[in-house]
């Protein structure tokens, strides 16, 4: 009796902890985003230099700079939306807190491609150049693809979304994942074709435009209907 | 006089700071989850190739890939159990914040075993292979072993909990984590004496049978008492 | 029609988005700041050593930790400052994001310019001391000017600010951070015309000296007031 | 006059803004702590062996597991130390914070030395090992000496405790600091003049003292009070 009762308030309180408020989602994942983003500098270490050879290997080693600087644009980019989309969240579940450790997954490779892509360029080998920058993308390609399942699972579950959001804003947000999957397809497949700085720089301008975007496309349907 | 008040207002204070509430211990684990999900990429990390040699280290490199996924799978399933865990407390003692170090000092390890599976399969050696996998094993039973520790602890300090959930559910939870230890120990010791492949593969699912199962049993539980 | 509504509220809520509480800024800096300050105690690490030699090693590296204590001392008064300057606004909007992490970025560069002094020093060729020493000037002439920008953005946005600060204070602020372009640009030069050692020496004491002042001017500027 | 009124209107904030909460600053702290406790377990990694050596390499390895027991329980009780601290603070002003960032910086010292234990006793050095033991004592005295500042620090400034905590409490736990100087003086001293073994068995108890006796005394007190 007694024990049969104490079971199901267990159940209440599990119940309600399956449908949790997301304060601790949020806290982990910005752990885990400032790792990412500091990790990036680990990569720029000097590794063997004759003695006075500094100067020349800092002055050579540009791509790298343009490496860590594309990464870290990426990963600032994926953080400013990760917070924009738990700001629409009003409760997590269990399968959203496994789409967010999707996205966050995704993410923690960028140190490793961002490192191949150093190494590559380190060595200068055509052949591995490409191989390092289509990887990249393969990496772009799979973090979009974390992201369209997150915004498919919240299309689905408007019952975790804050009182004001629709599960139709999420729907339409499929479709920004969806252009950066074949952003970052086209960029890593040409890219590895054509040249490794030219893919950096596209690969650089990605998240810049991934950033504006959002915003402009945002700014301009405002600007349309408040007319 | 004076001074003996003060010293008792000063105890006072620590009698309730000896039950405090969970914000830092669960601040402090979610820092310590995200570090060690995080370091794990580290050793993804290319070592030395030759130029040219990148693409074919890179698809040579499978198992470590294996390890990273499976790695990473149950830090964030432990990541789950503990959120669900500490949902369920009110409030923490000194004997409880022991028994959460213990966990993450187990969780802690893993990025260690999980470069060492990855060095044993880049030499190849058979024998180091499985020293490796059994050593994997041994975390994976020391970390059940810790939660079962946890889960025992809170099992007998009810007013610790939150108030609709009974010492009983905690009781329970230690089988769970008995079944852990077990499944840990056998999968390094078989695993270790059949082929590492396979024995990735078993550790690789024993996360993601642990982390549906539980799912699985509470909304079995549940459908059948809502019937 | 419904969907028309749908549309709107969505909009609402990111309008509300844009110009969110500064939580999660906050929660994302202070991680930052931790692994940037605790990064640079691996650049401590004795490299290679023949038996017997620890003790001769960790005396002749003394220019390691001074570069040690240097940029831990220059990492922790960033983190006071950020501390003092998010305490007085009260939402943050994406450029203001943007300005942040702009300041991240560049303080994340610390741990690489420390480690590249270190290593300077540890092959004892004078001409790359001189550069590591210019390039360390350098990174802190960004970092200041990342401050310039982010005091500047808060001048120009009150609506961002507490009640009770004014535009007018951050406008004031900005020739601190132009005290510290011109101090570390001046730094940097003559510190690696002249000797490292010295130049180590400036560096430290820039940001005991930034650190006390700020305080002093502002304690100065009340006593004044307060007669 | 009204720049003038704005001026003080900042001033105010800014007044406010010298004894702010502390949330930052354990935010940060625990950030710190689980960074540093985690980077302990690099130095668990195996640097180099022969094929088919890995057991014989983990199993020689023992002193680095101690040293790594040792440190993590070492960071552990300063970390409870550091909650159960900053549990009776009411407010923090800059020289509260310069004395938390004086026990940040010393903790951190703990993975460089334990790392430099590790890497002696790798060697092997009989000598190494001795100067390696007595470093890890020097921080041990340093980081004591740490604590000391801010207990005095804290016993001169009633104002910034939590209403009911007297400056007398911190006054007393001082003596708890100075013990802890001369306990780690005296175990590096003696331990790197005995056995590598012995000193590091005497580190791992220090903490285990540390953490049991603060405990004991407490209950002890409240005990023979209570009677």
């Amino acid at each position: 009796m007694d024990s049969d009762r104490d079971q199901r308030d267990a159940e209440d309180v599990e119940a309600a902890g399956l449908r949790s408020d997301t304060g601790r989602a949020i806290g982990f994942s910005d752990a885990v985003f400032a790792i990412i983003i500091t990790l990036l500098v680990l990569d720029l270490r000097i590794p063997e230099i004759p003695p006075g050879g500094l100067l020349h290997a800092l002055l050579t080693r540009w791509p790298v700079y343009l490496a860590y600087v594309t990464s870290y644009l990426y990963v600032a980019v994926n953080w400013l939306n990760h917070k924009s989309t738990f700001y629409r969240i009003r409760c997590a579940d269990r399968g959203l807190h496994w789409a967010n450790l999707g996205v966050l997954f995704s993410v923690a490779l960028l140190p490793f491609v961002t490192a191949v892509v150093s190494q590559a360029v380190e060595v200068g080998d055509r052949f591995d150049e490409g191989v390092a920058v289509a990887l990249y993308g393969l990496v772009g390609v799979i973090l979009s693809a974390a992201w369209l399942c997150l915004y498919h699972y919240l299309s689905r579950h408007g019952e975790l979304l804050q009182r004001h959001v629709t599960p139709r804003f999420f729907a339409v947000e499929r479709l920004r994942a969806l252009l950066g999957i074949m952003a970052y397809a086209v960029a890593g497949v040409t890219g590895s074709l054509v040249s490794v700085p030219a893919a950096l720089a596209v690969l650089l301008l990605l998240p810049l435009f991934y950033g504006l975007s959002s915003n402009g496309f945002y700014d301009l349907r405002r600007r349309l209907r408040n007319r």
